[in-house]
């Protein structure tokens, strides 16, 4: 064998080169791609992509999805074509795979800190607008010192704590500095402030959700008025996930939504009560096979920890009521067989409903896109990896 | 900016090319890697690897280091050098890389079931010796089957379970009865038995440990008699890991141990007790900078669940025993602060010791050894997310 062909198969199992074992291609049938693999539904997909955008539009609000969920350009160019103003990164790196598919407008939704980073940022900066959160003078100062070594310009945004004790600055008086010393410096605009609220996202109760996220839009206002009585507008009032983003449009505070999950829903927000105001549906799954089955009651399915996490709870069995994820090993997840007759095959290949999309995207290469179970692209992960 | 140069950066975050913001490289200050790396420690290492080959020599079983837990062909082959027998991959393309690098005696310590996993496998049976589990006839047929096509052959190993209720035949019959069909089939020759039982690595009391450890061996002894009363003598008997590689390589019963995390002692392992007999150290850390400071008792570092995993207890600071990890979101860990005077300033880079190191590597591109707090080495975390 030569090596050349040899070194295809690694290659070829993330990356869609001609592999000795090849990976999947659009027209394969899905019960032919092997597995671990990341599946997305694209009829829900797309389904979930059309109604967070219309409700963001039904409000007057811009929609910024955030890229960290998925890592994915491809998808962030289906975002914004269906009306997105741009996306969110996280981090700067991340936003160089978007940057270069012609994404154009990212808010990176994160402080930045490093010299390292904030050249990279000061490049990137030249290519595309840049938005970037503050929470510290100094911070702010080592952003700017950094754009002027790459003559580029970046808009700010304070973050602001509404809640959530991460990140974001704790008093009105502070965003109120960090505005006045945003005018003092140059290379750095002053637009607004981000308030976001990672905790308001999960609770499960519509109504236990619905009142943290007035919370939380309650003490954004505060932060808002208070930096107009200062004399500092804030054009944009960024913020809000896919748990909160029902009550963030309707608030007359947020300016833009940063919602993720909404796209794939995972495990965790499909467990949440939603009222009767959403119909976001489960498009990503893991595609996993039945590997071993050793014993009455137990199948052994060939993906793990290195396939999906679980810190926001174990997969489940799409379509499988019987079936039950009850452990998740390195590279075994356990099921449970709740009645005989459903055990599942050796070989047979089922579809996992992951715990967290998030971790789990950054676990894969590629996404195989699917629509009633024929392949129709493989987008690859871009971003995977990508955490500076 | 050329394009060429731009996509440079993105590589050049864990490939190691010139990149505009270039990765580290040999000779680099510690201080001066961008965060969040995998960080090294070669002196920690190299004794780890040292400790562990000794155990086995003393007791007379070979050692067979995890490949999963590192996925680094460079680790692997320092474990070979000193005296290791070879290695184990818990999956089939996994091994690719490390067969690509010389490594020519691996076990997938794994059942393989499915086409495209059976064809590569039987490919790579051309270029280094393999061996492999099995616990189910009809998977040893398609092995078999798979094997003819390229004209290539496996030791087999039949999985016992001796406890853990994941893979593994659960009778002396099923085992004997694999024996007998692998005897009759062609391309697969029986060699003896895996018995693994993830559950007592992890048992915190030494005490508990040995116990739980001693019962499996007993377990595995029965297999190991029962064949042999059958006509069949197991020239293997493989497993263990870090937390029962003392008792396992006393007992008797097995030929040889395969640990993995004994090399780089994560959080879970290092808060067992070893009771007198060990002397491993950790020589695994995640690299972070601390992002935000926004309130007195509270520093946010720049890694998450990306850099990462929680399912085995959150990362501890290491060396800085009144800085306690207290949450781990995707991008951001929040410490809290004991001590107002022990308060990390912003941009301060501090190392971690994950909770679970196999998962921590499996997210990152690349592991950068370090001595003294010098660079050493960059070496490409090859098998990175080959998980099929």
């Amino acid at each position: 064998m030569a090596e050349e062909t040899f070194a295809s198969v690694v290659v070829g199992e993330s990356a869609g080169v001609q592999p000795l074992v090849r990976g999947p291609r659009p027209g394969d049938r899905l019960e032919d791609v092997d597995t671990p693999a990341l599946i997305l539904d694209l009829d829900a997909f797309e389904d979930n992509l059309r109604s967070m955008q219309a409700l963001a539009e039904s409000h007057g609000v811009a929609l910024r999805p955030h890229g960290k969920a998925h890592k994915c350009p491809e998808i962030a160019l289906q975002q914004v074509s269906l009306g997105a103003r741009g996306i969110c990164c996280q981090k700067v790196s991340e936003a160089v795979p978007f940057v270069q598919a012609g994404l154009s407008d990212i808010l990176i939704s994160n402080e930045v800190v490093g010299r390292q980073k904030l050249e990279l940022l000061a490049r990137l900066a030249s290519r595309a607008r840049l938005t970037v959160c503050v929470d510290h003078p100094d911070a702010l100062r080592a952003l700017s010192a950094a754009l002027d070594a790459e003559h580029s310009a970046v808009d700010i945004l304070v973050e602001v704590d509404i809640g959530q004790k991460r990140c974001g600055v704790q008093t009105h008086a502070q965003a109120i500095a960090l505005a006045d010393l945003a005018v003092r410096l140059p290379n750095v605009h002053f637009k607004g402030v981000q308030a976001y609220h990672g905790g308001v996202q999960h609770k499960r109760s519509f109504e236990d959700r619905q009142r943290a996220a007035k919370k939380g839009i309650k003490a954004a206002a505060g932060f808002v008025d208070a930096l107009r009585r200062a004399g500092y507008a804030c054009e944009i009032v960024s913020g809000g996930g896919t748990g909160s983003a029902l009550f963030d449009a309707a608030s007359g505070v947020f300016t833009e939504l940063q919602p993720g999950s909404y796209a794939f829903m995972d495990g965790d927000y499909g467990a949440m009560d939603w009222g009767e105001v959403t119909d976001l549906r489960h498009a990503l799954f893991l595609w996993a096979s039945v590997m071993s089955t050793p014993a009455p009651g137990r199948a052994v399915l060939d993906v793990g920890l290195k396939s999906t996490t679980a810190e926001s709870g174990l997969p489940q069995v799409a379509g499988h009521p019987a079936l039950r994820c009850t452990a998740l090993n390195d590279e075994h997840c356990i099921v449970t067989v709740d009645e005989p007759r459903a055990s599942p095959a050796l070989g047979e290949k089922l579809r996992l409903i992951p715990g967290h999309c998030d971790p789990t995207f950054n676990l894969h290469d590629e996404v195989v896109a699917v629509r009633k179970g024929v392949v129709e692209a493989v987008w690859p992960i871009a971003a995977r990896g990508l955490s500076r």
